[in-house]
């Protein structure tokens, strides 16, 4: 069986129930989140192995983060439990026009303190076929991003695919480096890029007029990328969205059906389910890209209409919809 | 008052709350449902005294499934407490294109291993007007099957309407007689069917080019046969379903205006709505097929508006949208 | 900080959870509601001083409902705790073309047997700029509309603005006196009303084509009045709704845009909103009208995408939709 | 089987979950109850038929009211829908030496409004053998009071045995006339009372030492009386009480085992448990009254631990503990 | 009126429901509480003005942490919304021999870091009586410490008392300066402090051989003192306390009688209650000092029956049972 | 780390919430439950590897179950999904004396159908060092007695401590054979055995008059067991027990301490964590048995004191009672 590891923070999510807002709330529904993990979760729910590394503090918050997700699959035989706080952030949840809101609460974490020196990836890698990470990482502290680039290196040299999501979020980067100085040498050593036009435009410079535009600038810039991905979101409300997956590579342009999100039931994880379910789906279907891609995106539509973060389906499940059985129909 | 009498096997339901999947459920809502006693249950919610007759197990569990119809005015004077287990099945509701999904665990139950003697189809049909049973019952076991058939022969004998809905459910035939085998003798004795295209040409091997032609070649087999019913349903998602009510005599075909169900609530148990309205709709309406049909589609519409498998409501709420009130104004 | 004050009734609701009905409660979500009380809330939120005044009854439910509108800024300094009962109401939330449906139990509440000398006007309205009451308060008794009326001469002599809901509820009016007797007087010292045609005819017998018609006779009939208010709701559903917000001054005609409302989070309180923010809203753009009126209907608009009765928000959200912002998009 | 029929008002009882104080209440549990018609739930429960009069507002609470005592297995035949509003009571619930307490809406009520006239005692007691009423019922208006006596005497003309439960409640007698008149006559004319010291002193005017001298005097002053049923409680605190059953009839004082209640799931409901039992028991024994009574206790008792005001359980429960089994061992 | 002014943190307080652990909560139930907060709740519930001063974060979660307080009528007049993030902690609750638990995530809070110049003591003090600060305030930060140490100040020379609950907690002073260093010039102006003999010695170094010995000593050497207060606690279990009251003055040691707790509702909070009560209680008894601390130690006790942090009740509730009412009998 | 394997079916357990009764559940709190995983669960979350061995029917129930014991660390690597249904069992939790009470609904589970073939115990147990099964196991069907029998072989062969608890339930045998003809060639293997009088008796014949008296039979007949387990329950109510731990061994008899359980939280599993903490407690306190013995009965007390069927807590915890801090004093 394919290994997929992943490498990022967790954090508590405490979401409102409902619709109601934040000074309303008398409960908080609680799981866990984090966007490299979220990955693992939907490649071992799909059937791939899965081991997730982070920093867990050593506390009875951490262990009932990590066991959120063992339950789905995902292992954790090389991440420690050291330092003092779990970050966080609180979810409301909009409907219609009416947004949905986040307040983190992720500072100072013990992911953020983090030592790179904890980390073995030569023995972490170890039957291992696929590494990702994502832009959020690097920006947490300067430990995170040697220990991340240490990672990739590794994996790199082990023979390992590596994909990253930039998803750069500029509010994030306080540590003293910026995005700009310190994503380039990382995205230098991957093969697959989740990347928007906005994301490489004000990491890299790259100017672009379209996703494909964009997506040939990178290929050209960065020497050993060879797809770029994307999904192409039509807010309609916070309760319809419509997504289409989009795959760049040296074959040309890829370009999913569109599919009907609505209603949604959980925003979150969306593109990190796009992700788990493509490194499947390219084992799944014998790397063919168009499949891969396709799977991709309707594995990511399905996972808008669960609660959470994760995508939990299966293979059935998400061909069923690529095979056109779209109407929600009752099975007995 | 008029009475009804409907026969056949009530299960337990654990549906997951919300929209979650199975495995993320901490808690599972409990309600009980069958076919032929959710037809009691809208027939009695409108106006009719209804009676179900059935088998209980004899513990607590068959005790709270009998309350819970009670609670909603249906008799169970005829009803035995025997045998070991009550049948269950487990529900996750979908959202979207994804499917709401049923987990059945039903067999061996106490209504499965009943005797026939236990039943004085004479005795139970003192006072009633009108009998209803489906094509589950002769499904669940040889038992079920033959008095499923003294009830049929004996309501017919003493003068009650008799309505069958067809409801083919090929995985249930386990004990060695087939639908092919069985259906067709009971169905002989009924005046009412509820019958879908694909049930008369699985059971009855009668292909058709519609429901017309479907139900004109049903009325010429069946002499005592005399209306053919059905609802046509256009499953646009798993939130959204239109409904239009047919219905086949020997007046020829009747066709009802098309109802908008979104989002819907609940959409088990809209066929049984259907069924227990229009027996109470032929009564309210002075045998006025059109009116009953429609009465009948716009309760089956109302039900998939409410939690659970029955239709609560009354006469007063369907009327209004029969008269066009559709758009769900607050009524303070 | 500018400084409204409301008069009336405040009310416990008692929601049924989802949609269930009446008869499957087994809970009731607890809130607490009046028309006058909520305009309070939505300019205490938006950042103007708002005290009510009414009577809560001198037991645990009446000091209840008083935290409950305290936690959102409301102050209550001159309100009495006498009588026995709080009015309450019972509330069942419909879906799609199934209305909402409310009943009411609040008849001899303690409001409804306040005594007029209770309420020491002059004091009340010192530091205050408007005063807001509704038809409603003048319908419970004859002491309710004798308070309202004290309050009114009193507001207008100090030189408040005074505005006015007509609300009119023909079945509430039971004292003996009539809406037709009693309200001309007191609309007579208004500024500003909210009034539908349907309630000027009913009332004030003014018959008329269209708002703009039915407006500019109320503003010859009542020589105080300057602007009238309403707003447009196109009732599609249940849970989807369009709303316009419509104002009418000696200027002439205002009317906002469309906005769609969907899904529908809770119905209640979207008028008192409208007012409130309104209110609001003539100070936070100096008195231009046409801002006033937008945000107004925004605000409106917004409040039926949260649970309760009450506008919760604050002014940048209602005018990054007042900006375009109306999908609903995440903000992180 | 025998029949008992009970005549009283039901209100619904809105409960704060857990210790929570009123004010904090966001949700309330929502039950049905009645003193009266608790005694027939009782009798239901463990094998009596039972049918309860009462006159339920027409709306969906009295419905839902009706709906929550036929689950139990409790007979409406008799009971008109007719009136306004359903009584209603809040209850909050203590802890330690921390009181629970209830604040009541009931006055006003559809039951308070009834006509003698709605009732034919004459049909109603066809095939009944007991008749239970309580002091609470002549208490309410001067209409209920008139019912209570006509239902009195026509059940003593067609040979039931009638019982009552004394349960004075001064603030209740606000129509006019006082227990002191109403009660005697109407007690002159049952076999079974239960009857404290307090009340026998308030409203009879009996001064005691002891609940035998009591009982010994209702005996002489009523002729018809046979039987003076009471229960001794020690409250230790909110939590834990301790109960024993006393009888007195022309044979003597008996007296039960005093049972431990601890903890208390739920108070309300025990003396109606005690009477509804206990009428079963004298038919189960044989018309022993020492087993009946301790027959009686013993499912008072078990009240206490089933939330709610019913007795929820069967004969063998019962008799487990009255053969000593109180260790309350896992029963698999 | 007289009016309280409180001085501290207010945090979110995030509880596992029932007894579960934290890796078992799906769900965390959301209040907020703090130690001198919850003085100001109890002092206004039982009567007195009360005002909280603090620091909340200018996000959503400060906004509901205000709004938590106002509906139990704290003021927030002088407390500005600045800085970034809302302190917190987890609890977890035990039963009999398990303790409960709280994993504190408080560190770097909007309180944290205050600025002093941002309160106007003086302003801030006008027309009160009282001023409370703990041991907990000087402990966060150097800022808070001198923003605490401007407001004794301010306090004694505008006339008004100060208390203070020493509180001492080693592992929260991390900022440099230590409790040592910096309580005693703090405590020199207090006239009131409750004070456990363990934080006398570890804090002031006094080593005594019981309170009243520890009491005389601290009376001795901080010259403006003239109260200690404190409650003795029996733990029996996580579920069952004993309370017993104690003060010492220049007139001797004062006792209360003992209370048991049976079960513990919640068991934050219930020294700020005891603190809170006394307040109120000097006033309410003319400065009788042996009512005052019977009436906070039942109000104390009293807190523990009720969920949340806070006292919620009145001055009846306590004095029944000051006037031995212990018995927890339902009040209709 | 030493590894523990444990061999047993699993079920699903639908529990009533609160102390309510079947008939009034509305809503079923799932969670799942074995005794043979339980102990693997209390053996992971001490520190021991733990791998289950099971079948779990292929569908979502049998995944959920699974993911349900992943989350607490136990490993399922070696267990099949194949079958058909999930066994489950309804759990109502009494007060007092009211019993708790069980209906099971297992026959014909996935388990029950198990293949002997499709375990593989040489490999299964590589790099174990004990194996644990019960007499639930061999009573469910001929094929299970037959896994369970080859697994106790192997392990033997493979120098597993092997140990069992006997826990008879006689109306489980139902497929032919019976515990007498099964049981004393599985038992011929073990090393150690939890077994009370009662079981010895009605298993193996023995006859004894104290808890010694058999073990020491118990050791006489079997030749290779050297340690007989048991706890000694006093059980007082539903709410409160008493609990020592007992061990027998060729060096004679070990006695604990006797720990209150008051008030019990969940009183399921309790003697499978006491396996699993004494397997662990073994190996922590270096096969002393006194001390092990000491830490799996306050292991096994804590159990009760959360809800589940899990031991949930750490070494440290465990040890803090066994030094004397049972006072469930609040850890900050």
């Amino acid at each position: 069986m394919r290994k997929i590891v992943t490498f990022g923070e967790i954090m508590m999510r405490l979401a409102v129930p409902g619709h109601a807002r934040f000074v309303q709330a008398e409960q908080l529904e609680v799981t866990y989140g984090g966007g490299e993990a979220n990955v693992s979760v939907a490649a071992a729910q799909l059937g791939l192995a899965a081991e997730h590394v982070t920093c867990f503090p050593d506390n009875d918050l951490g262990k009932a983060a990590r066991g959120f997700y063992q339950k789905y699959g995902v292992g954790f035989e090389n991440t420690p439990l050291r330092g003092e706080r779990l970050g966080l952030y609180f979810l409301e949840v909009g409907a219609g026009m009416r947004p949905s809101r986040i307040v983190y609460d992720r500072f100072d974490s013990a992911f953020a303190n983090l030592e790179p020196a904890w980390f073995d990836w030569k023995k972490i890698f170890q039957g291992a076929h696929w590494f990702h990470w994502t832009g959020i990482t690097p920006a947490i502290s300067a430990n995170a991003a040697s220990a991340c680039q240490e990672a990739i290196v590794t994996a790199k040299e082990m023979g390992l695919r590596v994909s990253a999501d930039v998803n750069y979020r500029r509010n994030l980067w306080r540590y003293g480096n910026t995005a700009q100085e310190v994503m380039p040498a990382l995205v230098e050593l991957c093969d697959t890029l989740v990347c928007t036009q906005g994301d490489a435009e004000d990491i890299f410079g790259i100017k672009s007029s379209s996703f494909e535009d964009m997506a040939q600038q990178m290929l050209e810039r960065f020497s050993m990328l060879n797809t770029i991905l994307a999904t192409r979101r039509d807010t309609l409300s916070a309760n319809h969205n419509r997504l289409t997956g989009l795959a760049y590579t040296h074959e040309g342009l890829l370009e999913t059906p569109t599919y009907e999100i609505n209603p949604i039931v959980d925003r979150i994880g969306g593109g990190d389910a796009f992700i788990g379910a493509y490194v499947f789906g390219l084992h799944h279907f014998d790397e063919n890209q168009a499949q891969a891609l396709h799977f991709a995106t309707v594995a990511s539509a399905l996972k808008h209409l669960v609660p959470g973060d994760f995508f939990l389906g299966n293979v059935a499940e998400v061909e069923a919809v690529m095979a056109g059985e779209t109407s929600g129909r009752l099975l007995r």
